[in-house]
């Protein structure tokens, strides 16, 4: 853990230049608007270390896998997020001297990433020759108002001499990912093409053939007038530009605005693509910098307007949620079904981008909050529109009858991860497929949903689970042998209590869905039974015997369910006893050892007991957590935010506090040494999670939104915003109230700590808190 | 299954040429002599299907891992037996046609491998031109008398037309490995030579740097005389050889008898590595090919003078049975304990060709009764050199204190296998290692070994097995998780019986050494505590305590030992339920299937009854045998074996039989469709012991031999040869009789069916059976 950005409430801020921390900066000053993203790389020439990195969504790379032993069902690829051709790059010469912050003397520094407009600003001087200053400020964004474009506005001012200053605005398409095999290049280059003012570049990914045409144009401005001079154009394969040259006084301030369009065969036809691309960047040329980025600002203030918290006395907190919320924000805008988020979102390569259960278990909620209901529904039809690819993948298995299985990791609804611990073991992602239906209608009240969408999936994911339990003559029960939990420090451990939870689960929850759809819409019904070659006479029986008889590991003694059979016979020790240094043991200790330890990666048991926490009385879930809590080693980014949930509701208030710390600034204080590689973004939405399930402690039962908040002792305050269905709320939460204020949206009636409370269309209702006497 | 070889006792025999069949018998009619090997591939060109495959024993390569997701403690590399140049190359050219039998119309063809004098001989009819009718004869032979040598008579007869023959004996280091990544070369050239009538070529492998030299000299004679035409040179980088060219009359027969000697720098020092060849070609070259010939005839008669086995009325079973025995004596001479066996030997590069735990368990007890002490134990010595390597190794996955892992897959004593599942978890090969100690001093009656060698390898194991169990609490008793038995369609298992039973017998064993060498040796028992620091006061007790407290799955109702916990939680079918299309499953199931199948891949619990029959029952063995063989699929070549030996000892005699021919037949018969990647070498062994254990009953206890017949209902007679102890012995069996004779060494005891009978020097026993009436 490091404090290395300054804490500041709307802002992060880097207030020195130390190259040993460059690729941690470039990964926590990402940008991104949804459509796109980018690490926050220099424009100008960088030659210390550095990951170079622009992500354009959805494009990506079928990679081969890479395995020792072929094994039977091993899919044929391994998705990568394809790092993109670099739009941002200026090259810099001032008097002949390349201007790179690794080789010149840097006298100040500051960058910061505003993240209530969305801004990446940096600012800095140089010492170009012996006591030559030179001042640059670059500011750049990827409009969220119009989210093909990017801009830059690069201003140079050479402080106390005169000079020559060459500015190179290129695109540049000669980029490798880091991750890939034997240094392979992934994308091939269709069209380089330069001219006055402008360039641009098209290029389409091997194998998926995916094609991105990326185009720029520029003005610069010297003491405030356009500059007319003649460029040099430079067009080679695969990198254009244009090199302007300016002669600049003491003083003077040279601006070059950089504007760029990025489009994709996602959108548009191939054929017209670069002429798309090429009015898009018209667009925005003529709209102009200032312009754009008032457009810009103001999507973000209206962003903010219904997802901002915010914490009184706790300024690390107060930036870290913003922090989290800001990339979730720029990360996925829920326009586009086809599109989901990768763990690391555009801030590296890692996990290859792809999309894991994540979304369904932390993200859902988060948008489900803060967006209107159309993107968590594009979240989930995302899903709908892979089950024939599930089904595949299910059969590729071996199982039949249109059973599902949801891909572990996936860019197109295929299966393209490479262990079979994972792929064919970690099977409870299908549960969390299932349970975000249930939570997004829970929710919204959209049970149409089931009806147009979700009952097909259902029944699928529970096809699988029916096939995939077996009954055990000796423990007269189902069993699940051979899964890997949520915790993947196991692999192929036998009835795993979370996925068995979650199999007889799903069961039951598609015999509502199959009943509600049948009475409520007879006609799909019928043609969804048709469509699934559904029966229920056949089909239902199992599933109610399952229901029924499944089996659930648990520790009577203790009191506890068990995380899967055989779980005690492991020596039982304590995530304390463990030598401080060889933390993260993922990094010291042998898979080996890591596999025979009692350690739990991330929430198991106590992610199923978060799930369904209306089942258990508040005795069984304090015992479940101190058994369990102990042994876990948050070696995941999603494991905390789900203890503090928990603790936040047994009431272990300072815990709840650690852990929501340990989620919330996980990366900006970069706790596992890896921030280097990109943000953790899924997790992101536990943490928001951990504020407005755990402090806020809100849940939405029968149609109704609860509340029942606990702060952390330092907070003075919590203010958070939801969309609820149709009411626009703001929930403020200090010691002696709790004041909640229905912006937008008809009257409602709301359970505070457990009692009704009615709140008028654009009415505000505070209820003054009874403290027990202490 | 199928028949496309020809049964003859000392022969097998190809009567066609079917390219389709090609490389199954290039794999079937493989050569070596324990130094290097081949592939039986064609001298003249050949554009067919074809794995060309030259090894040189000892020399690989360290190629790079690969795997999908890295796992701390993960071996660097994977060792591949190196495909090396190819010497036995022989361009053939008449009248400017190439000889080529993927080209040419073959009129006749015959393939023959003498087992008896290790021959490969090959005679074929092919039309060059319309009607032009071509005979040739290939023999060569890789001379067991003298290892570094090769030989190859090569005879060309154009039987109705006149012919200018061009032959080009070459040498060719342009050579890949089939199973190299992205196409890697594997080889440096670092000389290559020709000159009138021969060539050189000196290789090094990469990053391991091993050397070999290849030389070859030629003769050729034209109607009996030698040919003294100028040669023409060739000599490019890697390749080298002449081309010399005679007009042949009609009928008149052209001989060219090539000579080469292949030698490494395992044996010589690498400047002296190109001379110390041409002195070992020099010495072959004089010697000429009858003569060489005729010493590694009157070799390999020696060898079976010691270990042949005669199957009387059963030719399938006779050929299989010394095409088994053939390859063993042809794989592994003894002579260099630094060599080991692979489970391809020379005949192919599947598994990269490097030591598993089936040279301890499969094929020490056919070299410690067919071949002198020595090399049995100089297998054992090759694994106590590898001892610091095995405690390394144990230390990457956090092992300590001088325990010691020895590798599953090695080379050089370093893991090098690329599954975690395999390298960390199949820790069984720890006991298969401990056991071939015991079972070598068992027999040979070498207890001196423990205090020389065997005691520094028992308690590192033993330390191994110490730390690798913990203590349950719910089971109150020792537990041994996360492991894989032999059976390898489970992983991550807990209390896998044999490996718990091989732990156990370990400590036992080395408490059992431990007390010989410190009264018998007294000396070197303060020296070996010096070196490993062993300390009986702390060590021991928890050994004992282990011994005492180790837990043993089981199933009470069933009354069988139980393959781990959990087993009878499967769904419990047999292999005869699976559909005859789906076999082997490990070919069409996926991985997942398998897994949580109850099929069983080889013997596992039968594994363990096998090592420690003595200490059960005939009724416990007979009760786990029929639960376990209707669920095993004997999908490792190690399984049938095994089976065969049980089921011979609980008189299941059709069963033995079958299992017989499935382990003796293996390769010949192609049971599992995959012989063209190689032979099965190290079950080889395993079919040995079907013979001598199973059929013959032999064992040896209390420094007796045991002998306890029973023969397959279609055998006339069996018998076989063997070296115990002081004693060469023939043991000869029919439906009446058992004979046995003591064709060198002392007078000795001998068990026949548990009574003793007394052999005297250079005496014959007979002794005639009472069968009980039918």
């Amino acid at each position: 853990m490091n404090s290395y950005y300054k804490v500041e409430e709307w802002s992060i801020v880097e207030e020195q230049f130390d190259p040993s921390k460059q690729e941690a900066s470039e990964s926590i000053f990402s940008l991104g608007n949804g459509r796109m993203g980018q690490r926050a790389n220099f424009e100008e020439d960088y030659s210390g270390d550095s990951l170079q990195g622009n992500y354009v969504a959805g494009v990506y790379y079928p990679d081969k896998t890479r395995v020792g032993w072929w094994k039977n069902g091993y899919p044929e690829f391994f998705a990568k997020v394809l790092n993109a051709p670099n739009w941002i790059g200026i090259g810099v010469e001032v008097n002949g001297i390349e201007l790179d912050l690794y080789k010149l003397k840097v006298i100040a520094f500051r960058r910061e990433l505003n993240m209530k407009h969305g801004v990446l600003e940096r600012t800095f001087t140089v010492e170009i020759g012996k006591k030559q200053q030179l001042e640059v400020t670059a500011q750049r964004f990827l409009s969220i108002a119009d989210d093909e474009i990017g801009a830059i506005r690069y201003s140079v001012k050479p402080l106390n001499f005169e000079a020559e200053v060459a500015f190179t605005p290129y695109l540049d398409g000669h980029i490798r990912n880091q991750d890939s095999n034997y240094d392979e290049f992934f994308w091939d280059l269709i069209d380089t093409r330069a001219e006055q003012g402008g360039a641009s570049l098209v290029c389409e990914t091997r194998k998926s053939a995916f094609r991105v045409a990326f185009s720029m144009k520029y003005d610069l401005f010297l003491g405030g007038r356009l500059v007319e001079t003649e460029a040099s154009v430079i067009g080679e394969s695969g990198y254009a530009g244009n090199r302007v040259v300016c002669r600049m006084q003491v003083g003077e301030e040279a601006i070059l605005y950089k504007y760029a369009a990025v489009v994709s065969s996602l959108n548009y036809e191939k054929d017209a693509l670069l002429q798309a691309g090429k009015q898009s960047l018209e667009r925005a040329y003529q709209t102009k910098y200032d312009a754009l980025l008032s457009d810009h600002k103001q999507s973000w203030e209206e962003h903010w307007s219904h997802s901002d918290i915010v914490i009184g006395g706790d300024a690390k907190a107060q930036q870290a949620i913003r922090f989290n919320i800001f990339h979730l924000n720029q990360t996925y805008s829920g326009k586009d079904e086809r599109l989901n988020i990768g763990p690391k979102g555009f801030t590296g390569e890692k996990y290859g981008g792809s999309t894991y259960w994540d979304t369904e278990a932390y993200l859902v909620p988060f948008y489900l909050s803060s967006a209107p209901s159309e993107v968590a529904r594009n979240l989930l039809i995302y899903r709908y529109k892979h089950l024939d690819k599930a089904i595949e993948n299910a059969q590729l298995l071996g199982f039949t009858g249109g059973a599902a299985l949801f891909p572990m990791v996936t860019m197109d609804g295929r299966e393209c991860h490479n262990e079979w611990e994972i792929t064919f073991e970690e099977i409870h992602r299908n549960g969390a497929i299932a349970y975000a239906i249930f939570n997004y209608i829970r929710y919204t009240g959209d049970k149409e949903y089931l009806s147009e969408y979700g009952l097909e999936v259902l029944i699928a994911i529970s096809r699988f689970w029916r096939q995939r339990v077996n009954w055990s003559d000796v423990k007269g029960k189902y069993v699940m042998l051979g899964v890997t939990g949520p915790n993947e420090y196991e692999n192929n451990v036998n009835n795993n209590w979370y996925t068995n939870l979650l199999a007889r689960w799903t069961l039951k929850y598609t015999l509502e869905a199959l009943k509600y759809v049948e009475e409520e819409h007879p006609l799909r019904y019928v043609e969804i039974a048709g469509k699934t070659g559904f029966d229920t006479a056949t089909e239902t029986g199992r599933w109610k015997d399952i229901i029924n008889n499944m089996y659930f590991p648990s520790c009577n003694e203790k009191g506890i369910f068990l995380q899967q059979d055989g779980y005690m016979d492991k020596e039982q020790y304590f995530a304390s006893d463990i030598d401080p240094v060889q933390r993260p043991i993922n990094q010291h200790w042998s898979w080996d050892r890591i596999l025979r330890s009692p350690f739990i990666k991330q929430a198991d048991v106590l992610q199923g007991i978060y799930f369904f926490e209306d089942d258990y009385d508040l005795e069984t879930i304090r015992r479940n957590f101190d058994f369990y809590e102990p042994r876990t080693v948050h070696e995941s980014s999603l494991s905390p935010c789900i203890h503090s949930i928990l603790a936040s509701k047994i009431g272990k208030k300072e815990m709840a506090y650690d852990m929501y710390l340990r989620t919330s600034r996980l990366d900006l204080d970069d706790y596992n040494k890896e921030v280097a590689e990109g943000l953790h973004i899924t997790s992101m939405g536990g943490t928001w999670m951990s504020v407005v399930y755990g402090f806020g402690g809100m849940r939405v039962k029968n149609d109704r939104l609860h509340l029942d908040p606990s702060l952390p002792a330092n907070w003075k305050s919590l203010s958070f915003k939801i969309i609820f269905r149709d009411n626009y709320l703001k929930i403020y939460i200090n010691e002696t109230a709790v004041v909640i204020e229905n912006e937008h949206g008809p009257a409602l009636t709301i359970m505070l700590r457990g009692e009704e409370q009615h709140l008028d269309e654009n009415s505000t209702l505070t209820c003054h808190i009874q403290h027990p006497p202490s």
